[in-house]
């Protein structure tokens, strides 16, 4: 079965009044309900957590029997599992809806099987239609739904050698401008911005994404201090479009609130104490290395302990690319036995 | 003036002849007399430190006298200083020679001007006959002449985080078998193989160049252990099939000590406190680092210290080049303020 020209453009309109819920824990749905001839009687859109889905949202703009016969045009499979909501194919059957049209399936075994409970049912269903949009549109959901928390990030500068700093402390600039350009392109696109009191006390970040000439990017991410000491009033962080976001050395716990928060990426920026952590606790989903060609030696390390007590158990990388940044490399990687991210965009 | 065919090919016969000579602390030379009338009528070769340079070595087959009107053609400038030997321009123009074809000009500034010398004595020079051959021959020779010392080479493998091995001490095998065998082609380059009493207390390590059937490589370098404390009578260097060199821990000391012996390349394998002194000590003119795309964290560093206070005195690389062997990185690097070595092959 395939979609009509006016469900294909009903699903274009369902994506665009997604983007008007909030994106957070749970995703940006649209929904938009066409009459037997094709004209739209209603539209809806998840207005977050704990309030009605995309389709109910539409059906509730209706008066009782008006959805009957009508096609449901949806951005994302409708869910069959009772939350704070009823399930939505219940919701669609009650109402006589005869047709469901979907853009992606639901990537939640708790909540999918939707179009199957509907198809059973004698509902008319499609499924596809403008997938690779919808899905684009949810990809950081699905990949929060996927590793039950926030995709993470690590980045850091080092020398050649592993260093982050020379022995008195100076490191500015390991790197050169490209690398620290890219930096800032790559804050621009998280959603939070992780580094720990050590790094807040000895170099006072303003945790902006900056472009180059120094004005603050349009998408600002977050800032979040881990750790118990506290932040100085007259921090730069403080000063930062957001308000600043603190949490004790928990990472499972930091992770799970920030979820909650709609926190989809998280861009962990160290220092050494708080990236070794989130490596040695396995919640780096990608690793981002600058590499500095030069040598310092010495004892300031990039990466301390990471709970390695033999070659065997080290930490084997997938190197998804390398790339030159002015004299420096960026090399990106990935935990070699974690599940490529589906619709990652790296 | 260029050269005729009869030159060209009593060049490509001196520089046959001069691979007669042994590689060491002079260059392997070779010189061909030609007759007024073309024909070869004597040749020499340079048989090193002490004995007459290749010209010499020539004009001493011949009576007195019968080298009058005839060509040199020697591969490298005859030179013009009183060393263990009379200047060998002076003794082409004491023999009468009326013309003197040459492939590459002395760099050393000491015996340089030979050729001038000549000129200015009315004798017929050309030179650059054979040019990239004979600099080919000559190209470690000329890189020891300007270093002062041989041409070091220093490798290490480390994970990306600058580890030699976990904490316990295992690393065989942080990088894998392309990288190994990359390592064992550089060592059938080399005229030496350097590590310190650590690695061979620790490792055993044969230092032979190997094929990667395990079988020997045609040319193996010498084993070099630097320190002080001995190597067990047992060791898997001691049957190299070169003898054993053993030097205390004085760098510069070794390095003349291997000149004197015709060595031109070392090729430093660690470990990391022998890599770290010569990189200390400004005598690594080329650095391999095998980059395994691991993180180890820990205590087990690949470099140590390289006394660099400050990040203002960082020791800043050229990468020459980054090659992928298998799933590890090689970055061949050199000292950023080196002049690149002329004729070098890498
Ligand atoms: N090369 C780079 O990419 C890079 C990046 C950033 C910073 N740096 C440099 O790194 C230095 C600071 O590094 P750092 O390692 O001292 O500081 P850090 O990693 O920024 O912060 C460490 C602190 O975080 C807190 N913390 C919170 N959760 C933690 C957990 N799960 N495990 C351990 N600690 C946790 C602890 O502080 P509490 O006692 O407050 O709880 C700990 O002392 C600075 O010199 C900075 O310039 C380098
Ligand atoms: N990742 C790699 O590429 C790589 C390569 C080789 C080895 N390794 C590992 O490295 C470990 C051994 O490393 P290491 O650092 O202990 O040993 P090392 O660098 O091989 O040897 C260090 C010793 O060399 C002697 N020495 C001679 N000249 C010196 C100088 N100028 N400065 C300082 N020391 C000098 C000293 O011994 P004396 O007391 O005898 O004078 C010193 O203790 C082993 O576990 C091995 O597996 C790794």
């Amino acid at each position: 079965m395939t979609a009509t020209t006016i469900e294909h453009d009903a699903m274009r309109r369902a994506l665009d009044i997604a983007r008007n819920g909030p994106r957070g824990i749970n995703p940006q749905v649209g929904a938009v309900l066409l009459s037997p001839g094709g004209d739209i009687i209603a539209e809806g859109w998840h207005r977050g957590a704990g309030t009605p889905h995309a389709e109910v949202d539409a059906l509730s703009q209706l008066a009782p029997g008006a959805a009957r016969g009508a096609t449901a045009v949806v951005t994302l499979e409708p869910c069959n599992h009772t939350g704070r909501t009823g399930p939505c194919s219940e919701a669609l059957l009650d109402a006589g809806v005869a047709r469901v049209v979907y853009a992606v399936a639901d990537p939640n075994p708790r909540s999918a099987g939707g179009a199957d409970r509907l198809h059973a049912a004698g509902v008319e269903v499609v499924q596809g239609v403008c997938h690779d949009e919808a899905a684009d549109l949810l990809a950081s959901w699905f990949t929060v739904q996927r590793l039950g928390r926030p995709h993470v990030t690590v980045k850091w500068a080092q020398s050649l050698d592993g260093r982050a700093a020379a022995e008195d402390g100076t490191s500015q600039w390991i790197t050169g401008a490209e690398a620290r350009a890219d930096v800032h392109r790559r804050r621009g696109r998280a959603d939070a911005i992780v580094v720990g009191t050590g790094t807040v006390l000895a170099d006072d970040p303003s945790l902006t994404a900056r472009e180059e000439d120094g004005g603050l990017r349009p998408h600002q991410p977050i800032p979040v201090v881990l750790g118990r000491s506290e932040v100085p009033t007259d921090a730069a962080v403080r000063r930062h479009p957001h308000s600043l976001l603190q949490y004790d050395g928990d990472l499972d716990a930091a992770l799970a609130d920030l979820r909650e928060r709609g926190v989809h990426r998280v861009f962990v920026e160290g220092g050494p104490t708080i990236a070794s952590a989130f490596l040695r606790a396995g919640l780096a989903d990608e690793m981002l290395v600058y590499l500095a060609p030069v040598l310092l030696g010495g004892s300031r390390l990039a990466l301390t302990d990471l709970g390695v007590p033999s070659i065997d158990q080290a930490r084997r990388l997938d190197v998804a690319r390398i790339e030159r940044l002015g004299d420096d490399l960026l090399i990106v990687a990935r935990p070699h036995d974690a599940r490529t991210p589906e619709g990652e965009e790296s």
